[in-house]
Protein backbone atom coordinates (compact mmCIF):
# COMPACT_ATOMS: atom_id res chain seq x y z
CA UNK A 1 0.00 0.00 0.00
CA UNK A 2 2.39 2.97 -1.22
CA UNK A 3 1.34 6.21 0.76
CA UNK A 4 -0.61 8.79 -1.31
CA UNK A 5 1.98 12.02 -2.58
CA UNK A 6 -1.19 14.25 -2.78
CA UNK A 7 -3.02 15.11 0.16
CA UNK A 8 -5.42 17.18 1.86
CA UNK A 9 -4.15 20.53 3.13
CA UNK A 10 -3.43 19.92 6.96
CA UNK A 11 -5.41 22.86 8.14
CA UNK A 12 -8.51 22.39 6.56
CA UNK A 13 -8.80 18.55 7.69
CA UNK A 14 -7.71 19.94 11.57
CA UNK A 15 -11.03 21.80 11.30
CA UNK A 16 -13.05 18.31 10.79
CA UNK A 17 -14.74 16.19 13.51
CA UNK A 18 -12.99 13.09 14.27
CA UNK A 19 -14.44 10.31 12.61
CA UNK A 20 -16.49 7.24 14.60
CA UNK A 21 -15.98 3.94 13.49
CA UNK A 22 -17.76 0.65 13.26
CA UNK A 23 -14.61 -2.22 13.14
CA UNK A 24 -14.88 -5.29 11.29
CA UNK A 25 -12.60 -8.22 10.90
CA UNK A 26 -11.98 -10.27 7.72
CA UNK A 27 -10.28 -13.56 7.78
CA UNK A 28 -8.43 -14.96 4.94
CA UNK A 29 -8.03 -18.23 5.21
CA UNK A 30 -6.57 -20.46 2.29
CA UNK A 31 -5.94 -23.79 1.68
CA UNK A 32 -4.31 -26.38 -0.55
CA UNK A 33 -6.13 -29.12 -1.94
CA UNK A 34 -2.74 -31.28 -2.65
CA UNK A 35 -4.34 -34.06 -4.98
CA UNK A 36 -5.74 -31.37 -7.23
CA UNK A 37 -3.62 -28.70 -7.02
CA UNK A 38 -5.15 -25.89 -6.40
CA UNK A 39 -5.10 -23.03 -4.02
CA UNK A 40 -7.88 -22.11 -2.39
CA UNK A 41 -9.71 -19.44 -0.22
CA UNK A 42 -12.38 -19.77 2.24
CA UNK A 43 -15.48 -17.53 1.07
CA UNK A 44 -19.10 -17.22 2.80
CA UNK A 45 -22.20 -16.12 0.93
CA UNK A 46 -23.52 -12.55 2.46
CA UNK A 47 -27.06 -13.27 3.66
CA UNK A 48 -27.92 -9.32 3.78
CA UNK A 49 -27.29 -6.25 2.04
CA UNK A 50 -25.10 -4.32 1.35
CA UNK A 51 -23.87 -6.92 -0.64
CA UNK A 52 -26.09 -9.93 -0.73
CA UNK A 53 -25.61 -12.88 -2.57
CA UNK A 54 -22.00 -11.91 -3.28
CA UNK A 55 -19.18 -14.04 -1.78
CA UNK A 56 -17.23 -12.84 0.93
CA UNK A 57 -14.56 -13.43 3.36
CA UNK A 58 -15.62 -15.19 6.89
CA UNK A 59 -16.05 -11.49 8.66
CA UNK A 60 -17.56 -9.74 11.57
CA UNK A 61 -18.33 -6.33 13.27
CA UNK A 62 -16.70 -6.20 16.57
CA UNK A 63 -18.85 -6.02 19.89
CA UNK A 64 -18.18 -4.39 23.32
CA UNK A 65 -15.80 -5.91 25.02
CA UNK A 66 -14.59 -8.04 22.50
CA UNK A 67 -10.93 -8.08 21.01
CA UNK A 68 -9.93 -7.92 17.33
CA UNK A 69 -8.78 -11.00 17.66
CA UNK A 70 -11.87 -12.84 19.78
CA UNK A 71 -14.01 -11.72 16.82
CA UNK A 72 -11.73 -13.19 14.23
CA UNK A 73 -11.93 -16.36 16.24
CA UNK A 74 -15.43 -15.91 16.97
CA UNK A 75 -16.50 -15.84 13.28
CA UNK A 76 -14.05 -18.74 12.08
CA UNK A 77 -15.56 -21.05 14.72
CA UNK A 78 -18.93 -20.34 12.88
CA UNK A 79 -17.27 -21.18 9.58
CA UNK A 80 -14.87 -23.92 10.13
CA UNK A 81 -13.79 -26.72 12.58
CA UNK A 82 -10.10 -26.90 12.07
CA UNK A 83 -7.27 -28.03 14.55
CA UNK A 84 -4.74 -25.13 16.20
CA UNK A 85 -6.09 -22.80 13.85
CA UNK A 86 -4.16 -19.30 14.40
CA UNK A 87 -4.76 -16.64 12.77
CA UNK A 88 -2.27 -13.86 11.98
CA UNK A 89 -2.69 -10.14 11.46
CA UNK A 90 -2.74 -9.27 8.13
CA UNK A 91 -3.69 -5.33 6.97
CA UNK A 92 -5.65 -2.92 8.28
CA UNK A 93 -8.20 -1.05 5.55
CA UNK A 94 -9.64 2.14 6.52
CA UNK A 95 -10.42 4.75 3.82
CA UNK A 96 -13.29 6.52 3.54
CA UNK A 97 -16.17 5.41 1.17
CA UNK A 98 -14.47 1.58 1.63
CA UNK A 99 -18.07 0.45 2.71
CA UNK A 100 -21.65 1.47 1.22
CA UNK A 101 -22.95 1.53 4.62
CA UNK A 102 -21.07 4.38 5.33
CA UNK A 103 -23.52 6.43 2.67
CA UNK A 104 -27.18 5.50 3.72
CA UNK A 105 -28.48 5.22 7.31
CA UNK A 106 -25.20 5.08 8.79
CA UNK A 107 -24.89 9.05 10.56
CA UNK A 108 -21.35 9.06 9.06
CA UNK A 109 -19.92 6.26 10.73
CA UNK A 110 -17.02 4.49 8.84
CA UNK A 111 -16.02 1.32 8.73
CA UNK A 112 -12.69 -0.24 9.25
CA UNK A 113 -11.63 -3.72 7.94
CA UNK A 114 -8.77 -4.97 10.61
CA UNK A 115 -7.71 -8.56 8.43
CA UNK A 116 -6.07 -11.56 9.20
CA UNK A 117 -4.78 -14.39 7.72
CA UNK A 118 -4.37 -18.42 8.39
CA UNK A 119 -3.21 -21.52 6.09
CA UNK A 120 -5.02 -24.84 7.01
CA UNK A 121 -4.25 -28.69 6.27
CA UNK A 122 -7.53 -29.18 3.90
CA UNK A 123 -7.83 -32.47 5.28
CA UNK A 124 -8.14 -31.65 8.95
CA UNK A 125 -10.85 -28.63 7.91
CA UNK A 126 -14.56 -29.00 8.09
CA UNK A 127 -16.75 -26.54 6.63
CA UNK A 128 -19.54 -25.62 9.20
CA UNK A 129 -23.17 -24.11 7.44
CA UNK A 130 -25.62 -23.04 9.69
CA UNK A 131 -28.44 -24.45 6.50
CA UNK A 132 -29.01 -21.09 5.48
CA UNK A 133 -25.55 -19.49 4.96
CA UNK A 134 -23.27 -20.70 1.63
CA UNK A 135 -19.56 -21.17 2.83
CA UNK A 136 -17.20 -22.68 0.35
CA UNK A 137 -13.13 -23.28 -0.56
CA UNK A 138 -13.33 -21.54 -3.44
CA UNK A 139 -10.36 -21.91 -5.78
CA UNK A 140 -8.12 -18.34 -6.03
CA UNK A 141 -7.98 -18.11 -9.91
CA UNK A 142 -11.85 -18.37 -10.14
CA UNK A 143 -12.83 -16.54 -7.32
CA UNK A 144 -15.67 -13.97 -8.56
CA UNK A 145 -16.00 -10.21 -7.65
CA UNK A 146 -16.79 -10.27 -3.69
CA UNK A 147 -18.41 -7.55 -1.39
CA UNK A 148 -16.42 -4.53 -0.20
CA UNK A 149 -12.98 -4.27 -1.47
CA UNK A 150 -12.55 -8.05 -0.44
CA UNK A 151 -10.88 -9.08 -3.65
CA UNK A 152 -8.04 -6.27 -2.55
CA UNK A 153 -7.80 -7.91 0.81
CA UNK A 154 -7.79 -11.77 -0.67
CA UNK A 155 -4.79 -10.11 -3.15
CA UNK A 156 -2.62 -8.68 -0.06
CA UNK A 157 -3.35 -12.57 2.04
CA UNK A 158 -1.83 -13.90 -1.33
CA UNK A 159 1.19 -11.98 -1.43
CA UNK A 160 1.46 -13.00 2.27
CA UNK A 161 0.98 -16.33 1.80
CA UNK A 162 4.05 -16.48 -1.51
CA UNK A 163 6.50 -14.54 1.43
CA UNK A 164 5.86 -17.22 3.77
CA UNK A 165 6.47 -20.26 1.65
CA UNK A 166 9.97 -18.05 0.29
CA UNK A 167 10.75 -17.39 4.10
CA UNK A 168 9.24 -19.96 6.33
CA UNK A 169 8.39 -23.58 6.83
CA UNK A 170 5.06 -23.03 6.27
CA UNK A 171 4.30 -25.88 3.76
CA UNK A 172 5.10 -28.51 5.77
CA UNK A 173 1.69 -27.16 8.21
CA UNK A 174 -0.21 -28.41 5.10
CA UNK A 175 1.72 -31.34 3.47
CA UNK A 176 0.60 -34.69 4.55
CA UNK A 177 3.15 -35.88 7.54
CA UNK A 178 5.35 -37.94 4.79
CA UNK A 179 5.55 -36.79 1.39
CA UNK A 180 7.49 -36.63 -1.77
CA UNK A 181 9.45 -34.42 -2.80
CA UNK A 182 7.15 -33.74 -6.05
CA UNK A 183 4.43 -33.54 -3.38
CA UNK A 184 6.45 -30.62 -1.62
CA UNK A 185 7.29 -29.06 -5.76
CA UNK A 186 3.79 -29.27 -6.36
CA UNK A 187 2.74 -27.23 -3.23
CA UNK A 188 5.44 -24.45 -3.97
CA UNK A 189 4.20 -24.42 -8.06
CA UNK A 190 0.63 -23.85 -6.92
CA UNK A 191 0.85 -21.28 -4.81
CA UNK A 192 3.96 -19.27 -6.77
CA UNK A 193 3.14 -20.37 -10.23
CA UNK A 194 4.74 -22.47 -12.96
CA UNK A 195 8.14 -20.86 -13.35
CA UNK A 196 9.03 -19.98 -9.99
CA UNK A 197 12.22 -22.69 -9.99
CA UNK A 198 12.93 -25.73 -11.96
CA UNK A 199 12.17 -28.78 -9.97
CA UNK A 200 16.07 -29.86 -9.76
CA UNK A 201 16.99 -26.42 -8.62
CA UNK A 202 14.45 -26.87 -6.11
CA UNK A 203 15.17 -30.12 -5.07
CA UNK A 204 18.85 -29.18 -4.70
CA UNK A 205 17.95 -26.33 -2.51
CA UNK A 206 15.58 -28.21 -0.30
CA UNK A 207 17.44 -30.79 0.40
CA UNK A 208 20.87 -28.73 0.82
CA UNK A 209 18.82 -26.88 3.82
CA UNK A 210 18.85 -30.11 6.12
CA UNK A 211 15.63 -30.15 6.98
CA UNK A 212 14.08 -32.67 5.02
CA UNK A 213 15.22 -36.36 6.06
CA UNK A 214 14.51 -39.02 3.93
CA UNK A 215 12.20 -41.79 5.76
CA UNK A 216 13.08 -45.05 3.70
CA UNK A 217 9.77 -45.91 2.60
CA UNK A 218 9.53 -45.35 -0.81
CA UNK A 219 5.73 -44.48 -2.83
CA UNK A 220 5.25 -45.87 -6.32
CA UNK A 221 2.72 -43.35 -8.36
CA UNK A 222 1.82 -43.88 -11.78
CA UNK A 223 4.44 -45.13 -13.95
CA UNK A 224 7.58 -43.43 -12.84
CA UNK A 225 10.20 -45.10 -10.68
CA UNK A 226 9.34 -44.93 -6.80
CA UNK A 227 9.64 -41.86 -4.41
CA UNK A 228 11.27 -41.68 -1.66
CA UNK A 229 9.20 -39.95 1.54
CA UNK A 230 10.80 -37.55 3.08
CA UNK A 231 9.56 -35.94 6.43
CA UNK A 232 10.05 -32.11 8.23
CA UNK A 233 12.90 -32.34 10.83
CA UNK A 234 11.33 -29.62 13.07
CA UNK A 235 14.54 -30.65 15.23
CA UNK A 236 16.90 -29.44 12.65
CA UNK A 237 14.79 -26.56 12.11
CA UNK A 238 14.55 -25.21 15.73
CA UNK A 239 18.35 -22.92 15.98
CA UNK A 240 17.13 -21.60 12.49
CA UNK A 241 13.70 -20.56 13.66
CA UNK A 242 14.60 -16.59 14.04
CA UNK A 243 17.02 -16.64 11.54
CA UNK A 244 17.00 -14.87 8.16
CA UNK A 245 16.23 -17.48 5.84
CA UNK A 246 15.55 -18.24 2.20
CA UNK A 247 13.28 -21.77 1.96
CA UNK A 248 13.49 -22.03 -2.24
CA UNK B 1 1.26 -11.16 18.63
CA UNK B 2 -0.05 -14.93 19.12
CA UNK B 3 -4.16 -15.64 19.32
CA UNK B 4 -5.25 -16.36 22.82
CA UNK B 5 -6.63 -20.03 23.27
CA UNK B 6 -8.83 -18.58 26.23
CA UNK B 7 -12.00 -16.76 24.34
CA UNK B 8 -15.99 -15.70 25.14
CA UNK B 9 -18.58 -18.41 24.70
CA UNK B 10 -19.52 -17.30 21.32
CA UNK B 11 -23.57 -17.09 22.59
CA UNK B 12 -22.99 -14.50 25.21
CA UNK B 13 -20.43 -12.02 23.13
CA UNK B 14 -23.47 -12.13 20.01
CA UNK B 15 -25.89 -10.49 22.40
CA UNK B 16 -24.09 -7.98 23.15
CA UNK B 17 -23.96 -4.29 20.91
CA UNK B 18 -21.31 -3.77 18.18
CA UNK B 19 -18.53 -1.58 20.00
CA UNK B 20 -17.62 1.70 18.68
CA UNK B 21 -14.32 3.03 18.13
CA UNK B 22 -12.32 6.59 17.15
CA UNK B 23 -9.90 5.28 15.60
CA UNK B 24 -5.75 6.66 16.14
CA UNK B 25 -2.67 6.44 13.97
CA UNK B 26 0.67 6.28 15.87
CA UNK B 27 3.82 6.13 14.16
CA UNK B 28 7.28 4.81 14.92
CA UNK B 29 9.99 6.52 13.12
CA UNK B 30 13.62 5.00 13.95
CA UNK B 31 16.51 6.30 12.73
CA UNK B 32 20.67 6.04 13.06
CA UNK B 33 22.99 8.22 14.17
CA UNK B 34 26.26 6.81 12.06
CA UNK B 35 28.84 8.52 14.50
CA UNK B 36 27.31 7.68 17.48
CA UNK B 37 26.27 4.16 16.57
CA UNK B 38 22.64 4.74 18.32
CA UNK B 39 19.45 3.71 17.37
CA UNK B 40 16.88 6.42 17.89
CA UNK B 41 12.77 6.83 17.44
CA UNK B 42 11.04 9.80 17.34
CA UNK B 43 9.63 10.63 20.30
CA UNK B 44 7.02 13.74 21.45
CA UNK B 45 5.57 15.03 24.58
CA UNK B 46 1.80 14.48 25.63
CA UNK B 47 0.47 17.81 26.02
CA UNK B 48 -3.01 16.47 27.99
CA UNK B 49 -4.31 13.83 29.23
CA UNK B 50 -4.60 10.73 29.95
CA UNK B 51 -0.78 10.58 30.24
CA UNK B 52 0.19 14.68 30.04
CA UNK B 53 3.86 14.76 30.22
CA UNK B 54 4.44 11.23 29.30
CA UNK B 55 6.66 10.68 26.03
CA UNK B 56 4.46 9.23 23.43
CA UNK B 57 4.94 7.95 19.48
CA UNK B 58 3.72 10.78 17.46
CA UNK B 59 0.17 9.89 16.95
CA UNK B 60 -3.07 11.54 15.83
CA UNK B 61 -7.18 10.64 15.67
CA UNK B 62 -8.59 9.91 12.10
CA UNK B 63 -10.50 12.55 11.11
CA UNK B 64 -14.02 12.62 9.21
CA UNK B 65 -13.14 12.32 5.24
CA UNK B 66 -9.75 11.26 5.79
CA UNK B 67 -7.95 7.75 4.92
CA UNK B 68 -5.56 6.65 7.93
CA UNK B 69 -2.86 6.85 5.53
CA UNK B 70 -3.76 10.74 5.46
CA UNK B 71 -3.43 10.98 8.98
CA UNK B 72 -0.60 9.60 9.60
CA UNK B 73 1.04 11.67 7.47
CA UNK B 74 -0.72 14.72 8.58
CA UNK B 75 0.93 14.25 11.80
CA UNK B 76 4.39 13.56 10.88
CA UNK B 77 4.22 17.16 8.84
CA UNK B 78 3.76 18.42 12.22
CA UNK B 79 6.48 17.13 13.11
CA UNK B 80 9.73 16.10 11.25
CA UNK B 81 10.85 17.47 7.82
CA UNK B 82 12.36 14.83 6.05
CA UNK B 83 12.70 13.92 2.33
CA UNK B 84 10.50 11.07 0.82
CA UNK B 85 9.02 10.22 3.89
CA UNK B 86 7.58 6.51 3.17
CA UNK B 87 5.27 5.20 6.08
CA UNK B 88 4.55 1.01 6.21
CA UNK B 89 1.64 0.19 8.02
CA UNK B 90 2.99 -2.01 10.76
CA UNK B 91 0.25 -3.62 12.94
CA UNK B 92 -3.46 -2.27 14.90
CA UNK B 93 -3.80 -2.54 18.32
CA UNK B 94 -7.53 -2.76 19.44
CA UNK B 95 -8.06 -4.58 22.77
CA UNK B 96 -10.94 -2.93 25.40
CA UNK B 97 -9.16 -0.88 27.94
CA UNK B 98 -6.01 -0.53 25.99
CA UNK B 99 -6.66 3.13 26.49
CA UNK B 100 -8.00 5.01 29.67
CA UNK B 101 -10.03 7.11 27.94
CA UNK B 102 -12.55 4.09 27.27
CA UNK B 103 -13.36 4.61 31.18
CA UNK B 104 -14.52 8.30 32.15
CA UNK B 105 -16.25 10.22 29.47
CA UNK B 106 -16.08 8.02 26.82
CA UNK B 107 -19.75 6.67 26.21
CA UNK B 108 -18.45 3.59 25.89
CA UNK B 109 -16.36 4.23 22.68
CA UNK B 110 -13.29 2.15 22.52
CA UNK B 111 -9.60 3.53 20.79
CA UNK B 112 -7.93 1.41 18.38
CA UNK B 113 -4.39 2.18 16.88
CA UNK B 114 -2.97 1.50 13.44
CA UNK B 115 0.73 1.91 13.25
CA UNK B 116 2.96 2.84 11.10
CA UNK B 117 6.38 2.57 10.59
CA UNK B 118 9.27 4.06 8.60
CA UNK B 119 13.13 4.37 8.92
CA UNK B 120 14.63 7.96 8.10
CA UNK B 121 18.28 8.94 7.68
CA UNK B 122 19.44 11.23 10.52
CA UNK B 123 21.02 13.97 9.01
CA UNK B 124 18.37 15.09 6.54
CA UNK B 125 15.22 14.58 9.29
CA UNK B 126 14.80 18.08 10.72
CA UNK B 127 12.68 18.02 13.78
CA UNK B 128 9.78 20.72 13.95
CA UNK B 129 8.04 22.17 17.39
CA UNK B 130 5.72 24.43 17.92
CA UNK B 131 7.10 25.97 20.66
CA UNK B 132 5.14 23.94 23.50
CA UNK B 133 5.19 20.45 22.51
CA UNK B 134 8.66 18.89 22.95
CA UNK B 135 9.68 16.62 20.23
CA UNK B 136 12.85 14.26 20.43
CA UNK B 137 14.89 11.54 18.98
CA UNK B 138 15.18 9.57 21.99
CA UNK B 139 17.98 6.30 22.45
CA UNK B 140 15.23 3.77 21.66
CA UNK B 141 17.45 1.60 24.69
CA UNK B 142 16.34 4.73 27.07
CA UNK B 143 13.62 4.80 26.06
CA UNK B 144 11.17 5.31 29.67
CA UNK B 145 7.91 4.02 30.10
CA UNK B 146 5.73 5.14 27.52
CA UNK B 147 1.63 6.25 26.97
CA UNK B 148 -0.69 4.42 26.56
CA UNK B 149 0.67 0.76 25.19
CA UNK B 150 3.54 3.09 23.16
CA UNK B 151 6.01 0.69 24.70
CA UNK B 152 4.89 -2.12 22.79
CA UNK B 153 4.23 -0.86 19.36
CA UNK B 154 7.87 0.45 19.51
CA UNK B 155 8.73 -3.11 20.36
CA UNK B 156 6.79 -4.19 17.98
CA UNK B 157 8.53 -1.61 15.31
CA UNK B 158 12.15 -2.60 16.65
CA UNK B 159 11.09 -6.28 14.95
CA UNK B 160 10.41 -4.79 12.12
CA UNK B 161 13.31 -3.34 11.44
CA UNK B 162 15.47 -6.33 12.41
CA UNK B 163 13.04 -7.96 9.90
CA UNK B 164 13.87 -5.37 7.38
CA UNK B 165 17.47 -5.47 7.67
CA UNK B 166 17.50 -9.02 7.12
CA UNK B 167 15.84 -9.16 3.91
CA UNK B 168 15.80 -5.81 2.14
CA UNK B 169 18.75 -3.36 1.21
CA UNK B 170 17.05 -0.40 3.42
CA UNK B 171 20.02 0.43 5.40
CA UNK B 172 21.30 1.75 2.27
CA UNK B 173 18.55 4.36 2.69
CA UNK B 174 20.11 5.59 6.12
CA UNK B 175 23.70 5.62 5.27
CA UNK B 176 25.47 7.81 3.42
CA UNK B 177 25.89 7.49 -0.18
CA UNK B 178 29.36 5.98 -0.10
CA UNK B 179 30.90 4.74 3.07
CA UNK B 180 32.77 2.13 4.45
CA UNK B 181 32.04 -1.49 4.87
CA UNK B 182 33.02 -1.18 8.57
CA UNK B 183 30.38 1.46 8.72
CA UNK B 184 27.64 -0.29 7.31
CA UNK B 185 28.74 -3.59 9.86
CA UNK B 186 28.29 -0.86 12.34
CA UNK B 187 24.69 0.43 11.25
CA UNK B 188 23.88 -3.31 11.65
CA UNK B 189 25.48 -3.89 14.54
CA UNK B 190 23.66 -0.71 16.44
CA UNK B 191 20.04 -2.08 15.18
CA UNK B 192 20.90 -5.76 15.50
CA UNK B 193 23.18 -6.09 19.03
CA UNK B 194 26.21 -6.57 18.98
CA UNK B 195 26.44 -10.55 18.07
CA UNK B 196 24.75 -10.86 15.10
CA UNK B 197 27.83 -11.70 13.03
CA UNK B 198 31.33 -11.33 13.26
CA UNK B 199 33.11 -8.56 10.86
CA UNK B 200 34.48 -11.15 8.54
CA UNK B 201 31.63 -13.30 7.78
CA UNK B 202 29.32 -9.97 7.32
CA UNK B 203 32.09 -8.52 4.99
CA UNK B 204 32.53 -11.73 2.90
CA UNK B 205 28.52 -11.96 2.93
CA UNK B 206 27.89 -8.41 1.51
CA UNK B 207 30.87 -8.52 -1.34
CA UNK B 208 29.41 -11.79 -2.02
CA UNK B 209 26.04 -10.59 -2.84
CA UNK B 210 27.38 -8.14 -5.59
CA UNK B 211 25.38 -4.99 -4.59
CA UNK B 212 28.62 -2.94 -3.74
CA UNK B 213 30.66 -1.61 -5.94
CA UNK B 214 33.96 -0.19 -4.49
CA UNK B 215 34.68 3.39 -5.73
CA UNK B 216 38.27 3.40 -5.55
CA UNK B 217 38.34 6.02 -3.50
CA UNK B 218 39.87 5.44 0.28
CA UNK B 219 39.35 7.16 3.71
CA UNK B 220 41.71 7.74 6.34
CA UNK B 221 39.75 7.01 9.88
CA UNK B 222 41.91 7.26 13.05
CA UNK B 223 44.85 4.63 13.20
CA UNK B 224 44.04 2.27 11.31
CA UNK B 225 44.98 1.66 7.03
CA UNK B 226 42.88 3.58 4.55
CA UNK B 227 39.41 1.77 4.25
CA UNK B 228 37.80 2.02 0.68
CA UNK B 229 34.52 3.96 -0.04
CA UNK B 230 31.59 1.62 -1.48
CA UNK B 231 28.63 2.30 -2.77
CA UNK B 232 25.26 0.42 -3.30
CA UNK B 233 24.42 -0.65 -6.70
CA UNK B 234 20.81 -0.04 -7.46
CA UNK B 235 20.71 -1.47 -10.75
CA UNK B 236 22.87 -4.77 -9.83
CA UNK B 237 20.34 -5.41 -7.13
CA UNK B 238 17.07 -4.24 -8.84
CA UNK B 239 16.59 -7.94 -10.86
CA UNK B 240 16.43 -9.05 -6.89
CA UNK B 241 14.10 -6.76 -5.96
CA UNK B 242 11.13 -8.88 -5.29
CA UNK B 243 13.42 -12.37 -4.62
CA UNK B 244 13.78 -13.85 -1.58
CA UNK B 245 17.38 -12.83 -0.36
CA UNK B 246 18.78 -12.83 2.99
CA UNK B 247 20.81 -9.50 3.21
CA UNK B 248 23.10 -10.99 6.17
Amino acid sequence: MPGQQQRKPTSAINQQPLADFKVGVDNVIFSVDITENRLLVLLVMRQQEPFANYWSLPGTLVRQGESLEDAAYRIMAEKIRVNNLYLEQLYTFGGPKRDPREACDSYGVRYLSVSYFALVRFEDAQLITDGVTGVAWYPVKDVPQLAFDHNEVLNYGNCRLRNKLEYSPVAFDVLPKMFTLNDLYQLYTTVLGENFSDYSNFRARLLKLGFLYDTGVKVSRGAGRPASLYQFDADAFAPFKDKPLVFI
